[in-house]
Protein backbone atom coordinates (compact mmCIF):
# COMPACT_ATOMS: atom_id res chain seq x y z
CA UNK A 1 0.00 0.00 0.00
CA UNK A 2 1.28 3.17 -0.99
CA UNK A 3 0.45 6.81 1.07
CA UNK A 4 1.54 9.84 -0.32
CA UNK A 5 3.31 12.33 2.14
CA UNK A 6 2.22 16.32 2.59
CA UNK A 7 5.27 18.59 2.76
CA UNK A 8 4.64 21.37 4.69
CA UNK A 9 7.18 24.52 3.00
CA UNK A 10 8.20 27.74 4.65
CA UNK A 11 11.00 30.03 4.44
CA UNK A 12 13.32 28.08 6.82
CA UNK A 13 12.52 25.22 4.59
CA UNK A 14 9.89 22.02 5.25
CA UNK A 15 8.85 19.42 7.23
CA UNK A 16 7.26 16.51 6.24
CA UNK A 17 5.68 13.72 8.77
CA UNK A 18 6.24 10.22 7.73
CA UNK A 19 4.44 7.94 10.23
CA UNK A 20 2.40 8.33 13.07
CA UNK A 21 1.27 5.50 15.56
CA UNK A 22 -2.34 7.21 14.89
CA UNK A 23 -2.05 6.02 11.23
CA UNK A 24 -4.45 3.29 9.99
CA UNK A 25 -1.25 1.65 8.21
CA UNK A 26 0.62 2.14 11.85
CA UNK A 27 0.64 -1.38 14.16
CA UNK A 28 4.00 -1.65 16.13
CA UNK A 29 7.14 0.31 16.07
CA UNK A 30 9.93 -2.24 15.80
CA UNK A 31 12.91 0.28 15.19
CA UNK A 32 13.99 2.92 12.41
CA UNK A 33 16.83 2.54 10.46
CA UNK A 34 18.15 3.60 6.99
CA UNK A 35 19.16 1.74 3.66
CA UNK A 36 21.62 3.51 1.65
CA UNK A 37 21.94 1.68 -2.12
CA UNK A 38 24.28 2.84 -5.41
CA UNK A 39 23.53 3.35 -8.71
CA UNK A 40 24.56 0.13 -10.40
CA UNK A 41 22.85 -2.07 -7.48
CA UNK A 42 19.66 -3.63 -6.33
CA UNK A 43 19.38 -4.96 -2.74
CA UNK A 44 17.24 -8.04 -2.70
CA UNK A 45 15.69 -10.46 -2.62
CA UNK A 46 14.90 -10.47 0.97
CA UNK A 47 11.58 -11.73 2.62
CA UNK A 48 9.85 -11.63 6.23
CA UNK A 49 8.04 -13.73 8.09
CA UNK A 50 6.57 -12.13 10.46
CA UNK A 51 7.89 -8.34 9.76
CA UNK A 52 6.32 -5.57 7.74
CA UNK A 53 8.53 -2.61 6.17
CA UNK A 54 7.22 0.49 5.86
CA UNK A 55 9.84 1.79 3.52
CA UNK A 56 10.12 6.18 2.61
CA UNK A 57 12.51 7.10 -0.16
CA UNK A 58 14.21 10.53 1.16
CA UNK A 59 17.14 10.75 -1.20
CA UNK A 60 17.13 9.62 -4.69
CA UNK A 61 14.72 7.38 -6.72
CA UNK A 62 14.22 3.94 -6.43
CA UNK A 63 12.65 1.10 -8.18
CA UNK A 64 11.04 -1.01 -5.08
CA UNK A 65 9.46 -4.83 -6.45
CA UNK A 66 7.26 -6.47 -4.69
CA UNK A 67 6.87 -9.92 -4.95
CA UNK A 68 3.72 -11.27 -3.87
CA UNK A 69 4.05 -14.72 -3.23
CA UNK A 70 2.50 -16.70 -0.63
CA UNK A 71 6.42 -17.50 1.27
CA UNK A 72 7.51 -21.20 1.55
CA UNK A 73 10.78 -22.08 3.12
CA UNK A 74 10.46 -25.42 1.81
CA UNK A 75 10.42 -24.31 -1.83
CA UNK A 76 13.09 -22.46 -2.12
CA UNK A 77 12.52 -21.05 -5.35
CA UNK A 78 9.36 -19.49 -6.15
CA UNK A 79 7.51 -20.45 -9.35
CA UNK A 80 5.04 -17.78 -10.16
CA UNK A 81 4.95 -14.77 -8.72
CA UNK A 82 3.02 -11.44 -9.54
CA UNK A 83 5.63 -8.63 -9.53
CA UNK A 84 4.21 -5.08 -8.95
CA UNK A 85 6.47 -1.89 -9.37
CA UNK A 86 6.85 1.07 -7.97
CA UNK A 87 9.12 3.91 -8.43
CA UNK A 88 9.75 6.09 -5.76
CA UNK A 89 11.14 9.28 -5.76
CA UNK A 90 12.11 11.06 -2.89
CA UNK A 91 10.66 14.59 -4.41
CA UNK A 92 7.58 13.30 -3.81
CA UNK A 93 8.04 11.23 -0.49
CA UNK A 94 5.73 8.46 0.02
CA UNK A 95 5.08 5.27 2.47
CA UNK A 96 5.00 2.36 0.87
CA UNK A 97 4.06 -1.07 3.13
CA UNK A 98 5.73 -4.45 2.55
CA UNK A 99 3.37 -7.27 4.23
CA UNK A 100 4.96 -10.41 5.59
CA UNK A 101 5.39 -12.94 3.23
CA UNK A 102 6.31 -10.97 0.14
CA UNK A 103 9.53 -10.62 -1.49
CA UNK A 104 10.88 -7.81 -1.90
CA UNK A 105 13.87 -5.80 -3.69
CA UNK A 106 14.74 -2.39 -4.79
CA UNK A 107 17.85 -0.59 -7.15
CA UNK A 108 18.55 2.79 -7.60
CA UNK A 109 17.63 4.24 -10.18
CA UNK A 110 19.23 8.20 -9.75
CA UNK A 111 22.44 9.43 -9.58
CA UNK A 112 23.07 9.68 -6.30
CA UNK A 113 22.14 6.72 -4.13
CA UNK A 114 19.04 6.31 -2.86
CA UNK A 115 18.38 6.08 1.32
CA UNK A 116 15.80 4.77 2.58
CA UNK A 117 13.93 4.89 5.91
CA UNK A 118 12.67 1.36 7.06
CA UNK A 119 10.71 1.55 10.00
CA UNK A 120 9.68 -2.09 10.64
CA UNK A 121 7.23 -3.21 13.20
CA UNK A 122 9.73 -5.78 14.17
CA UNK A 123 13.16 -5.91 15.48
CA UNK A 124 15.64 -6.87 13.81
CA UNK A 125 17.13 -9.77 15.60
CA UNK A 126 20.83 -10.04 14.58
CA UNK A 127 21.19 -13.98 15.97
CA UNK A 128 17.60 -15.16 14.70
CA UNK A 129 17.05 -12.94 12.10
CA UNK A 130 13.29 -13.17 10.21
CA UNK A 131 14.90 -12.98 7.08
CA UNK A 132 14.90 -15.23 4.09
CA UNK A 133 17.09 -14.39 1.26
CA UNK A 134 17.84 -15.81 -2.91
CA UNK A 135 19.61 -14.10 -5.09
CA UNK A 136 18.25 -11.94 -8.36
CA UNK A 137 19.34 -14.95 -10.51
CA UNK A 138 16.95 -17.58 -8.30
CA UNK A 139 14.12 -14.77 -9.26
CA UNK A 140 12.11 -14.63 -12.12
CA UNK A 141 11.62 -10.49 -12.31
CA UNK A 142 14.62 -9.50 -15.05
CA UNK A 143 13.60 -6.29 -15.63
CA UNK A 144 16.32 -4.29 -13.12
CA UNK A 145 18.62 -1.61 -14.47
CA UNK A 146 20.88 -2.55 -12.46
CA UNK A 147 23.46 -5.45 -12.92
CA UNK A 148 25.02 -6.40 -9.68
CA UNK A 149 23.26 -6.87 -6.41
CA UNK A 150 22.46 -9.30 -3.14
CA UNK B 1 22.38 12.62 26.13
CA UNK B 2 23.99 11.70 22.70
CA UNK B 3 24.75 8.17 21.16
CA UNK B 4 26.96 7.34 17.78
CA UNK B 5 25.32 5.63 15.53
CA UNK B 6 27.44 2.76 13.82
CA UNK B 7 27.76 3.16 10.07
CA UNK B 8 27.56 -0.79 8.16
CA UNK B 9 29.24 0.01 4.99
CA UNK B 10 29.43 -2.55 1.95
CA UNK B 11 30.23 -2.38 -1.87
CA UNK B 12 25.96 -1.83 -2.19
CA UNK B 13 26.16 1.34 0.15
CA UNK B 14 25.20 1.24 3.62
CA UNK B 15 23.17 0.78 6.63
CA UNK B 16 22.71 1.98 10.01
CA UNK B 17 20.32 1.70 12.92
CA UNK B 18 18.81 4.78 14.01
CA UNK B 19 16.47 3.85 17.15
CA UNK B 20 16.02 0.56 18.02
CA UNK B 21 12.76 -0.35 20.50
CA UNK B 22 15.19 -1.97 22.66
CA UNK B 23 17.04 0.41 23.42
CA UNK B 24 17.53 1.91 26.65
CA UNK B 25 17.10 5.47 25.30
CA UNK B 26 13.21 4.35 23.69
CA UNK B 27 10.38 5.22 25.44
CA UNK B 28 7.35 4.85 23.08
CA UNK B 29 6.88 6.04 19.74
CA UNK B 30 4.99 9.27 18.95
CA UNK B 31 5.32 9.00 15.12
CA UNK B 32 8.86 10.13 12.74
CA UNK B 33 8.93 13.27 11.09
CA UNK B 34 11.56 15.19 9.02
CA UNK B 35 12.62 19.09 9.25
CA UNK B 36 14.93 20.62 6.82
CA UNK B 37 16.32 24.06 7.79
CA UNK B 38 18.25 26.20 5.24
CA UNK B 39 21.78 28.21 5.84
CA UNK B 40 20.68 31.26 7.46
CA UNK B 41 17.66 30.05 9.69
CA UNK B 42 17.09 28.81 13.22
CA UNK B 43 14.26 26.51 14.19
CA UNK B 44 13.43 27.38 17.62
CA UNK B 45 12.91 27.83 20.78
CA UNK B 46 10.15 25.69 21.41
CA UNK B 47 9.87 23.59 24.29
CA UNK B 48 7.06 20.29 25.09
CA UNK B 49 5.91 19.58 28.36
CA UNK B 50 5.40 15.79 27.70
CA UNK B 51 7.27 15.33 24.75
CA UNK B 52 10.88 13.75 24.65
CA UNK B 53 12.55 14.46 21.30
CA UNK B 54 15.02 12.22 19.65
CA UNK B 55 17.10 13.90 17.23
CA UNK B 56 19.11 12.66 14.21
CA UNK B 57 21.14 15.03 11.68
CA UNK B 58 20.90 12.95 8.41
CA UNK B 59 22.24 15.82 5.77
CA UNK B 60 24.15 18.83 6.65
CA UNK B 61 25.53 20.21 9.91
CA UNK B 62 23.69 21.41 12.51
CA UNK B 63 23.80 23.46 15.80
CA UNK B 64 21.64 21.95 18.24
CA UNK B 65 21.33 24.15 21.55
CA UNK B 66 19.26 22.77 24.57
CA UNK B 67 18.33 25.36 27.47
CA UNK B 68 18.26 23.09 30.66
CA UNK B 69 15.90 25.17 32.57
CA UNK B 70 12.86 24.03 34.47
CA UNK B 71 9.71 24.99 32.00
CA UNK B 72 7.42 27.26 33.73
CA UNK B 73 4.50 28.52 31.50
CA UNK B 74 3.67 31.56 34.05
CA UNK B 75 7.24 32.87 33.60
CA UNK B 76 6.94 33.28 29.85
CA UNK B 77 11.51 34.61 29.39
CA UNK B 78 13.32 32.49 31.22
CA UNK B 79 16.31 34.45 33.04
CA UNK B 80 18.79 31.66 33.98
CA UNK B 81 19.60 29.20 31.79
CA UNK B 82 22.49 26.52 31.49
CA UNK B 83 22.83 26.12 27.59
CA UNK B 84 24.18 22.67 26.13
CA UNK B 85 25.57 23.06 22.60
CA UNK B 86 25.80 20.17 20.28
CA UNK B 87 27.18 20.51 16.23
CA UNK B 88 25.44 17.06 14.91
CA UNK B 89 27.30 16.29 11.52
CA UNK B 90 25.58 13.79 9.10
CA UNK B 91 28.96 12.35 8.51
CA UNK B 92 28.92 10.88 12.13
CA UNK B 93 25.61 10.26 12.53
CA UNK B 94 24.21 10.12 16.50
CA UNK B 95 20.92 10.50 17.80
CA UNK B 96 20.58 13.52 20.70
CA UNK B 97 17.85 13.14 23.28
CA UNK B 98 15.93 16.15 24.40
CA UNK B 99 13.69 15.90 27.12
CA UNK B 100 10.45 17.66 28.51
CA UNK B 101 10.88 20.56 29.67
CA UNK B 102 14.04 21.40 27.53
CA UNK B 103 14.06 24.51 25.57
CA UNK B 104 15.55 23.88 22.40
CA UNK B 105 16.26 25.37 18.82
CA UNK B 106 18.74 24.25 15.92
CA UNK B 107 20.67 26.09 12.97
CA UNK B 108 22.08 24.86 9.60
CA UNK B 109 25.98 25.51 9.59
CA UNK B 110 26.07 23.94 6.30
CA UNK B 111 26.44 24.92 3.07
CA UNK B 112 22.96 22.32 2.04
CA UNK B 113 20.10 22.91 4.27
CA UNK B 114 20.23 20.24 7.28
CA UNK B 115 17.99 17.21 7.61
CA UNK B 116 17.11 15.95 11.29
CA UNK B 117 15.07 12.99 11.68
CA UNK B 118 12.66 13.39 15.21
CA UNK B 119 11.15 10.42 16.70
CA UNK B 120 9.14 12.01 19.45
CA UNK B 121 7.26 9.64 21.95
CA UNK B 122 4.41 11.60 21.45
CA UNK B 123 2.12 12.32 18.41
CA UNK B 124 1.88 16.04 17.08
CA UNK B 125 -1.72 17.15 18.19
CA UNK B 126 -2.98 19.87 15.57
CA UNK B 127 -5.68 21.00 17.78
CA UNK B 128 -3.84 21.42 20.93
CA UNK B 129 -0.12 21.06 20.71
CA UNK B 130 2.42 20.70 23.09
CA UNK B 131 4.73 22.99 22.16
CA UNK B 132 5.59 26.21 23.63
CA UNK B 133 7.38 28.62 21.73
CA UNK B 134 9.33 31.98 22.11
CA UNK B 135 11.28 34.02 19.59
CA UNK B 136 15.13 34.52 19.40
CA UNK B 137 15.34 37.65 20.73
CA UNK B 138 13.44 36.43 23.73
CA UNK B 139 15.87 33.62 24.70
CA UNK B 140 19.62 34.63 26.19
CA UNK B 141 21.38 32.76 23.77
CA UNK B 142 23.54 34.87 21.41
CA UNK B 143 26.05 32.67 19.55
CA UNK B 144 23.68 31.54 16.41
CA UNK B 145 25.29 32.08 12.89
CA UNK B 146 21.57 32.17 11.53
CA UNK B 147 20.53 36.04 11.51
CA UNK B 148 17.02 34.90 11.12
CA UNK B 149 14.74 32.53 13.48
CA UNK B 150 11.12 31.27 14.60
Amino acid sequence: MLKSLTLHKDKRGMLFEILRSDDPLFNKFGQVYITVCKKGWVKGWHCHEKQTDIFCVIRGKARVVLGEVPFDNNSAIPKKIKFKEYILDAKHPSILTIPPNTWHGFECLSKEPIWIINMPDQLFDHKTPDEYRISLKEMPYKPWQSKRGG
